[in-house]
């Protein structure tokens, strides 16, 4: 069966400013690996998918950057743009649709467009028994991350004690929010509870009825311009049509409701990379856990100790002299100090440049 | 009687790196005021010296850069350019033979080119009482600075516990080195001890008598091109002369074995301006006591304690983010981070920096 990748990049990352901008987000800039996050992203699954049948779903600005970072590879007319931004069930809909309306029906993957990934290999192993598991059982099928610590920073799912498809494909029993750290302790210590990692797997057909049923509305719109898809009059219709669609998350939508889904519980060296600490955990320190990412002789840590310099221009030389626990960035026109404790606070740096009206650094 | 003040401004002062440089240390350029520390420290006297009575020794390097900072009112004439650098004793010969030639006798202040000072009026009112003294007293005079803290990082004078002339004018009883942390709380505690400030006020007539005496080596080699001074052979005369003069110290070669030295202890918010570290004591901090040196509008400390922005140059935006005792510089071309305790560190980049041949950020 046909198979096909849909990566939704929409967001804005303002947790990596000053790298991440609300023209270039973290998707579209290089953090842990040699090309931009998205193309990485892509380069992942080229043997279970292949980039020729990648799809975007992202928005007007952020499209004509895509233009300039993506692979050659990548179909240009792949890229679906929302005129508004509907959070992500419209955005898999409008995927969905138009896979079938090229292929009538397709396997089809919902990838993050900015996570890291530490072992492809074994990454490709599960994307492709994934794909497998949906194409035989018509179920949708999900990957769950085995937690390695007890984050309080991402949702988790609950699955079942034993396998129900192979060793592997186990019957995915509840979602939970974000927990504080005793119940997510709780989680990791049961074995029984994995990390969501965003990543969903299903048939075309099999998402559509889903949507059929659980948000019937925003199934009617989207039949109704099904003909327009794939042809000259498709923006004309999506623009008429998506602000009228709910906004609603597919998580919350669909899948929390959705019944018989399927969870992969992997360990491919995940990383969502969601904020400047989440550095440590892409890269290799030096011996005294210290990383530099850009030009390595444009930089020097005296007397520091688990520190970070992201050096994305290398026009200043960088010294860091006694520190501790930092992260030292330089862009073309900001330089970002921060305590990795406080990482989740370069939002607020972003806020207070929205507020001053610095549009020139957001 | 004519007086004169003359700065000793030959240093490198590593330990302001980025902004000092070899080039350019730390006495040419704005640390703590509106403008380059050796016009601050000339406007410190204006009234009881006048910046027209200021002479400075220096090297050719320095010169250069001078010219193009000094206040029109300083005489270009007035820069002793010292061919290699001898430490302090040949040095204040110079000057004090120059002044000799010039005015046949002068008082003479030998001030500091790069030290802050709060309270200018009380330090204009110490340096008179300074002058006045040595011109009565035919003594050399010092100033010493009431410490305000055990610093293991200045030399210390003891005094007598009375008087000698009028009700500020003591005894010097002994230069003693840089203590440990002990020695220099008991130093600090006896109130008997104060910083040696390196400021020495003296007649001309009576520090040539010292010289003659104690460095008769020395004070014959100048006494032999005495003739050439202030004319156009003088360049060629001293040229042939200092390289052959002794390296040693005014401190070490005079003050600390002369008799009947006078210390007026005083209090008028002496800062030295040692390390980044010190502009705590320079500046005054917001609530929570972050300081900004630059444009203001240039840098955000978002929840920072503690903490020094500097920046001289203001072309890339600055955050800190979670910081606490830290200093961020940035100039031209380098961006440092420090942590405030390894401040003397510093040191350590500009060496690393020239192993690695980095000629270009010295």
């Amino acid at each position: 069966m046909q198979r096909a990748a849909v990566i939704m990049a929409g967001g804005g990352g303002t947790r990596f400013w000053p790298i991440s901008r609300m023209a270039a987000p973290k998707q579209l800039v290089k953090l842990t690996g040699d090309d931009v996050m998205i193309n990485e992203t892509i380069k992942h699954y080229d043997h279970v998918i292949g980039r020729e049948n990648t799809f975007i779903v992202t928005n007007e600005k952020q499209a004509q950057l895509m233009d300039k970072v993506l692979f050659d590879e990548v179909d240009r007319s792949h890229i679906l743009i929302e005129p508004v931004q509907r959070n992500t069930a419209p955005c898999i809909i409008y995927a969905a649709m138009t896979l079938k309306k090229m292929y009538g029906d397709a396997l089809m993957a919902v990838l993050p467009a900015d996570h890291h990934i530490g072992n492809i290999k074994e990454y490709e192993r599960v994307i492709n028994l994934a794909l497998d598991t949906a194409e035989k059982t018509d179920r949708i099928v999900t990957i769950g991350i085995k937690p390695t610590f007890p984050s309080t920073g991402y949702g988790y799912i609950n699955f079942s004690s034993e396998a129900s498809v192979g060793t592997e494909v186990y019957d995915l029993l509840k979602f939970v929010e974000k927990p504080n750290y005793d119940v997510a302790k709780e989680y990791v210590d049961s074995g029984r509870y994995l990390w969501n990692s965003g990543m969903f797997i299903w048939k075309v057909s099999v998402i559509l009825d889903y949507f059929k049923k659980l948000l019937p509305d925003m199934y009617a719109s989207m039949e109704a311009i099904f003909d327009q898809l794939r042809t000259p009059d498709e923006t004309k219709a999506i623009e008429a049509t998506y602000p009228n669609l709910e906004k609603i998350s597919v998580d919350y939508g669909i899948m929390e409701k959705a019944e018989g889904v399927y969870v992969i519980p992997a360990d491919f060296g995940w990383n969502d990379v969601g904020s400047w600490d989440s550095l440590d955990n892409v890269f290799t320190g030096d011996s005294a856990n210290n990383i530099v990412v850009g030009d390595k002789t444009n930089s020097i840590l005296e007397g520091c100790t688990n520190t970070v310099v992201f050096d994305a221009v290398g026009d200043k030389y960088i010294a860091g002299v006694g520190l501790e626990n930092s992260v030292i960035v330089q862009t073309k026109d900001a330089i970002l100090v921060l305590n990795k404790d406080k990482a989740q606070d370069v939002k607020k740096i972003v806020d207070a440049l929205k507020e001053s009206g610095r549009e020139d650094l957001l």
